[in-house]
């Protein structure tokens, strides 16, 4: 139970920061630096240190929480650029506190107009001829990792298309004509300083552009997906399918962050650097975890051409996700009875505004939950899965990612990524094809890439105390004593006590307890603990001694384990755009070595996909789905979904009308139980 | 089109058999042993060779099928047992012509009897002086191999359990009184010829039952999952969700076995063999697969105690899954407008009966399908994913199976099983635990074990002659040319020209394609095909000299490619009760080490769970999912999702009302598009 608004003049410590509040911090910074132009690039909420935090939910837990309990510091991250002299502005992260009142420019839409107003870029594009009707497009693009031949500065890059005007509209579908340039942005001089051309030949061909370029496009073909500007038409016989929740949805929700359901409780946040970030998740009044969130994704391409080994996107490290995070809409994103959450997003000067529909949660039925037939009394018991769903959706340039955090009524919890979009593609000659990658339209070749994320758990098993504890299932050889008929295995359990490298290793069905060990199960006697199975996917290809590889360093195994410490959060680094290394990321974490038993400890798990394009996906493809499950492992003391009803769905109909030759006969006067 | 029924006077040649086919067969037999007793096992459709029925689908493809077209011929698999001589009983399985009007009984209820009437058991049972009001109860179960102890004859065993009759129900759990007994039934003397005793010890004890057995129940308790017993009572807060179909569904059925929905055709139809088995499956007017299937599932225990070393199921060889398949009931197995099927059994006698609603058909919503945003123009185009979902549910004693084939509109399908119902366990002392499992309940030990499942694929993409191809992505070296900047990998492509041994090696992101290489996509130029990748779950565990791994040569690979024959079904062999070793499975079809290039081919994914039970799991355990993917690779010169309309869905609402404190408030004034 929290104390209300109106009965504590502050939002609860987990609360985002309001729009108030996220001007106050601008405010707050502009008087440290008079007279002097400021940009801010991003401003959120900074989670108060942890051991202040637990002590204020340990009351809230209790039910004790009174106005006068003492709060933690209310904390803003301020990230902004001071610009002074314009050959070297300052990126600064201040921490500003709200309460004592003490004390980037959003680089993508200016990269487009620069690249607009170059003239060295519009005599490339001049060059080029474009067919009559075609206008170019620029899609500003972060810049991947500095090379030796950089200076160490601010660039954007950007990837240049071509759209045709004749169509009159303006979601015709410019990536079925890329143009082969890619002009370097110098954020600081504000100008052009480089274009670089690619080269369009196939795997046989030289790795170097090659001029003249007249007549890029002319192969081309249009790839629409805008249901105005298909070709083939929309199919017709897809019915309505709804969703009716007629007693409204079976959660609550309170302060704007608390969620109640089916004896689960957390809060819900959302920031412009991690998106919906969960906290202080407990079960039947349990504490499972006490924060989850998304980390970071890299996006690493394998053209081995220049330059496109400086392709690879943080897409959360990169330029934070408030400019890229979805203002979801009813009837689309999700069905039935939804809440919607708005987030709050800081304009360059400081100033603050709220976005709306940024997360979207509800509940989806999925399929049987559990079900037993005693065949001796043909009296069977069956339960749906219902599972409660936070989501969240980053559209980053061509691609859009869609986070689903689930919560089902048996105690598990599954993060689901699902990869859509449109993707990227360079031009390739007539004919041709390269094996990076796929020819998926005339002239349009998607590369090889990889997806990898990395999602963090901050665990909290009935405390803060906890440890990893991996288990494998293994052959066992014969013996007369202990495996006389040779059908026994072993399954052995090991405790981590110190970082050391964990991987996927599904041959031995390795999964990983997340267990407290001062405290045990009393029906099985074990200590109670979650399960993590981390999802078998492949890990960064790149070489290790090329740039990409370094920058990721985090995507070189699938489970980290490292001591918990305030304010590190990212899986990547803190500072990814043009990083060389990856820095303050998970990596450094664990080289701290830390001892990580029975401690606060936090698991950075990391899976992906390698994605090598199929022509089904193109222009728009379909979801690509990756699921991480965190179960309870002797947690409880029974399956905690036996209680949920095994009521016969009322509103479900039969089909009964479809004998031969009938076509979507429906017998709607039959229900069920007459 | 099919001719319908009206003009032609004989089922599909993919239709089950009727009830009146099934008795004719048993007729057919029966005429060939005048003044015999038989007792029939299963009966049956036999496919037609397949040489034949291509020829027929080809003309019903192309609209050509007149009441005049050559019909395949109408067999039956007939199983029945021979009883000239009690000491000597014949199994036979016969094929006969239905057309030419030429030419098991279900061992499990006897079983029950056979048990009861033994005053061998009685008396052992007796000697456990169980408390008052407890009853046993018999739980008939597959014998497992045969031991070199054992006579060549039929046995079954069965395990025994205690409910507790003042309870009055006869739903009671009586899994949570498990008896160390095990009586083993000669079924052909028609008596308990042995009682197995078990040892209720845990890892340190003696591996041998050691008497008296007094009080063997007294330390356990009451697990019940049927409402009217549960002792928390039912949750009350989950609200209603409906699935509305206003004007129908999306699907159409015709002659009852044809599927047709959103460019997708397919015959479904029931075996008591395989279940629900889908043939000539097509995708606007394009074939994919011939026929796809659950081919068996095995289940080893790893108790290394005598006698559990047989306690090995093959779920749908041992006994065929007649006896087993659910009746799927309105409004609890699947939400929506909902199509059942009803299949047909035969009775021991050879007469047959309809057995109704055994495969459900229906569609879901499962989130988005896909979505792009122009963040130039801020419009979203979002489709939802629906999918059709093909279901049949088994109960096998204790456990059930979920199987649901799931269709989408982007060409994929999905192989999806779940596994739920109640654990097998055994007895184990006050205060023991044990390695080779858990203690879920006082007294109850859930012993560690594996499912291991096989999907049956025959595939035709675009015509019968396909190949198989291995993918993986593969890092590659740095190299002055190819690989000068460390970003790129390779993928390499190998086919597969004679059977070898496949698995999967996510490492590598292995992938299977199935490529019919005399047809190439227009647009990559690349073969047409499907991909599979195989999901990557730990193989059989035994010791390759047990008789459990013997038994299953298929669950030690993850993937098999054989030529087609007619009538190879089955991966666990074609007898798995009381085999002793894996006969006319899939490994006597590898061993022909037939050319599989260009071909008729035939996949089989093996996939599977290592079950090292959680308390969680009892006392009816959360459905476990796996799912395999069957998913288009350059057969489609789009994504065929593409014309999925946008649509809105006008009955989504808003839970608006939902601020500090409020609980459940719903807005229902608001519509979107208002």
């Amino acid at each position: 139970m929290v104390v209300a608004h109106k009965d504590i003049p502050y939002a609860h410590p987990l609360s985002p920061l309001s729009v108030d509040e996220t001007a106050l911090a601008s405010d707050i910074v502009r008087a440290l630096h008079p007279n002097t132009v400021l940009k801010f690039r991003v401003i959120y909420l900074r989670e108060p240190p942890k051991d202040a935090l637990v002590k204020f939910l340990e009351l809230e837990h209790a039910g004790q929480l009174t106005p006068e309990t003492p709060r933690p510091p209310r904390l803003a991250s301020v990230h902004y650029v001071v610009v002074v002299d314009k050959e070297s502005p300052q990126s600064i992260e201040a921490v500003v506190d709200l309460g004592k009142r003490e004390g980037s420019e959003h680089e993508l839409e200016e990269t487009v107009r620069i690249c607009n107003e170059s003239s060295l870029l519009q005599s490339k594009i001049s060059a080029l001829s474009l067919p009559d009707g075609f206008e170019t497009v620029i899609e500003p693009w972060p810049y991947g990792g500095l090379d030796s031949k950089d200076e160490n500065r601010r660039y954007f890059q950007a990837l240049v298309f071509a759209i045709d005007t004749r169509k009159q509209n303006p979601d015709a579908n410019f990536y079925s004509y890329p143009l082969p340039l890619i002009p370097v942005v110098d954020w600081v001089k504000q100008e052009v300083i480089r274009i670089d051309e690619l080269a369009t030949g196939g795997g046989n061909d030289s790795y170097h552009a090659t001029l003249p370029k007249k007549g890029i496009i002319d192969h081309c073909r249009p790839s629409e997906y805008v249901p105005e500007l298909l070709e083939t038409g929309m199919r017709s016989d897809l019915k309505e399918l709804n969703v009716i929740q007629p007693n409204g949805p079976s959660f609550s929700v309170k302060d704007e962050s608390l969620v109640e359901w089916q004896k689960w409780r957390m809060r819900v946040s959302f920031n412009p650097r991690e998106g919906a970030v969960l906290h202080d998740i407990l079960y039947d009044g349990r504490s499972v975890l006490y924060q989850l969130s998304i980390s970071d994704m890299t996006v690493p391409y394998a053209d081995p051409r220049n330059p496109f080994h400086s392709k690879q996107v943080f897409d959360f490290g990169d330029g934070g996700i408030g400019h890229c995070v979805n203002n979801l809409e009813l009837g689309c994103d999700c069905l039935g009875v939804i809440k919607y959450f708005d987030g709050v997003l800081n304009r360059p000067d400081g100033s603050a505004h709220a976005t709306h529909n940024v997360i979207c949660l509800h509940e989806q039925d999925n399929g049987i939950g559990w079900k037993h037939t005693n065949w001796r009394t043909n009296r069977a018991v069956v339960t749906r899965r219902r599972e409660l769903v936070i989501q969240f959706i980053l559209t980053v340039a061509n691609y859009e990612y869609v986070f689903n955090y689930k919560f089902d009524q048996a105690g598990s919890i599954t993060v689901e990524t699902r990869a859509t979009g449109i993707l990227s593609a360079v031009n390739i000659d007539a004919g041709k094809t390269a094996p990076w990658g796929n020819v998926v339209a005339p002239g349009v070749l998607a590369q090889n890439h990889q997806h990898i994320s990395c999602v963090r758990i901050n665990p909290a098993i009935d405390g803060h105390e906890n440890t990893l504890v991996q288990q494998e299932s293994l052959p066992l050889q014969i013996d007369a004593r202990t495996n006389p008929n040779a059908n026994a295995y072993q399954v052995q359990e090991t405790q981590i006590t110190t970082f050391t490298g964990l991987d996927a290793a599904p041959q031995n069905a390795r999964l990983f307890k997340i267990q407290n060990l001062s405290k045990r199960n009393p029906v099985s006697g074990k200590p109670v603990g979650y399960k993590i199975v981390p999802p078998p996917t492949q890990l960064l290809l790149a070489n290790p001694h090329s740039t990409q590889a370094k920058r990721a360093l985090f995507a070189k195994r699938h489970l980290w384990v490292t001591k918990y410490k305030d304010d590190e959060l990212y899986a990547g680094g803190r500072y990814t755009l043009q990083s060389t290394i990856e820095k303050e990321g998970v990596s450094d974490a664990a080289a701290r070595c830390d001892d990580v038993f029975q401690t606060d400890i936090v698991i950075w798990s990391v899976f992906g996909l390698t994605h090598n394009p199929r022509v089904e996906d193109w222009p728009v493809m379909p979801v690509e789905m990756i699921q991480l499950h965190i179960t309870p492992v002797d947690f409880f003391t029974v399956n905690p979904a036996l209680d949920v009803p095994s009521n016969r769905n009322l509103s479900s109909q039969y089909a009964q009308g479809m004998l031969n030759g009938d076509v979507n006969g429906v017998d709607q006067g039959r229900k069920c139980c007459n």
